[in-house]
């Protein structure tokens, strides 16, 4: 009576659901380069272009490759613990560096523009986004990669660090979500409130994040899709905290 | 070595962690009474007046009441399982109506004033999130509520209905977090960027927003306040399930 995948049609699942997820990613860097590029002017780190550095730089690394960090335990889930959290780590870190250069490219533009800083909505949630993501990161550094730390400390803040690292994923997406309707205003007149097909393809880029977002989160939630520790990682944890603290095997 | 808190510890963190949550969705309901009520001339169903009843009933509905019925099953974790899907199912029907009132107000609004519906990116994500919500409240009520559904078909959709619920919560704030922005671009002459209180008010009901989610979402997904099923429904799902099936326990 049971209807349960078996692992091999559950793991051919997953594999055809990041391969969705990474289309959609993909689509939404891709419209976003043609936004800038086809209405915008293209990109340039001087003038008005300067602007456009900074939706292309978010939605890839505060987008695509927080997201892609994210699943990186249950796609490379066949090679050791070490290496998928150095992984994971490298590539949040480079989210952030392209989030820096985001970063610098709208201050910059809004300084030489005169233009007030920080005042939207959108601005707030970005900078909020940003900097708890920043202190995700040192924690999870500090937590999962930096050595000495006791399993018992790795296994309570892991659950802290999952739920904050979708949540601030969710942030992300919704910080862009405001950027895109802030951008609309300012280049499409007020007056003009019908299917310009420079709003239509910005809308079409808002759903698409929404999408990368909810399969981001759908594999990494996905209790059959966990990442399950190798057979030399079970043996060694058990005895790791049989030496050091005495209690059960954690895969941290 | 262990430093698990015990379980009428995690049952008092739970209800702090609740109490906290209803603090931020009551103030997300003043605030938005406020900024409706002090600065765009209160609520009425006629005239200007009633497109504020949008904005309200969005918050109040898809966002409070969606995010207490959510809560439900782990504040009323000693009731019956029936009486809490009960009480979840009604909740959302309640927050399901006053959504409804909420859309009838602002396209009649639109209708009056002569207003294209449905061109920017708030629309497109708030008919989406409502449409999905509604298709979501059917499955719940066919596979929870409605008998003589079987064991494993309830298993096998329990995890897409949570994860879906969440998912589309996290939306509905989203679109609401789109909507602040967007009243505030018709609001606040565009020529204007600082901080006029005005903004300041619907920035901060963004962030509280946002908090509020957060806490939701950190409660219905924490392990360690999971509902456990009580000793006799424990007893009668292993007798059922034996009977009907004969595969193992489930908390559905």
């Amino acid at each position: 009576m049971e209807d349960v995948p078996t692992r091999s049609q559950a793991m051919g699942q997953l594999t055809w659901t990041v391969a969705g997820s990474q289309v959609l990613g993909l689509a939404v860097i891709a419209i976003t380069g043609v936004w800038m590029g086809h209405y915008r002017g293209g990109i340039s780190w001087s003038g008005m272009q300067q602007f456009n550095v900074h939706p292309l730089c978010m939605v890839i690394g505060m987008v695509f490759l927080y997201g892609d960090a994210v699943l990186v335990h249950r796609v490379f889930r066949n090679e050791t613990k070490r290496i998928t959290k150095i992984l994971h780590g490298v590539i949040h870190c480079m989210a952030f560096i392209i989030a820096i250069v985001g970063l610098v490219a709208v201050f910059e533009f809004h300084r030489k523009s005169n233009i007030t800083d920080m005042y939207s909505l959108h601005s707030w949630c970005g900078i909020a986004t940003f900097a708890l993501f920043f202190i995700q990161w040192i924690l999870g550094f500090s937590f999962f990669l930096f050595p000495g730390v006791t399993f018992s400390l790795r296994s309570s803040y892991k659950p802290l660090h999952g739920f904050f690292g979708i949540a601030l994923f969710a942030l992300s997406i919704g910080t862009c979500l405001l950027g895109i309707l802030e951008k609309i205003f300012f280049s499409i007149p007020m007056t003009n409130t019908g299917y310009e097909p420079e709003r239509v393809l910005a809308n079409v880029l808002g759903l698409l994040l929404v999408a990368f977002g909810i399969s981001v989160g759908y594999i990494v939630t996905k209790e059959e899709w966990r990442r399950q520790p190798l057979p030399e990682e079970q043996a060694l944890s058990m005895d790791f905290k049989t030496l050091t603290e005495g209690d059960s095997p954690s895969d941290s």
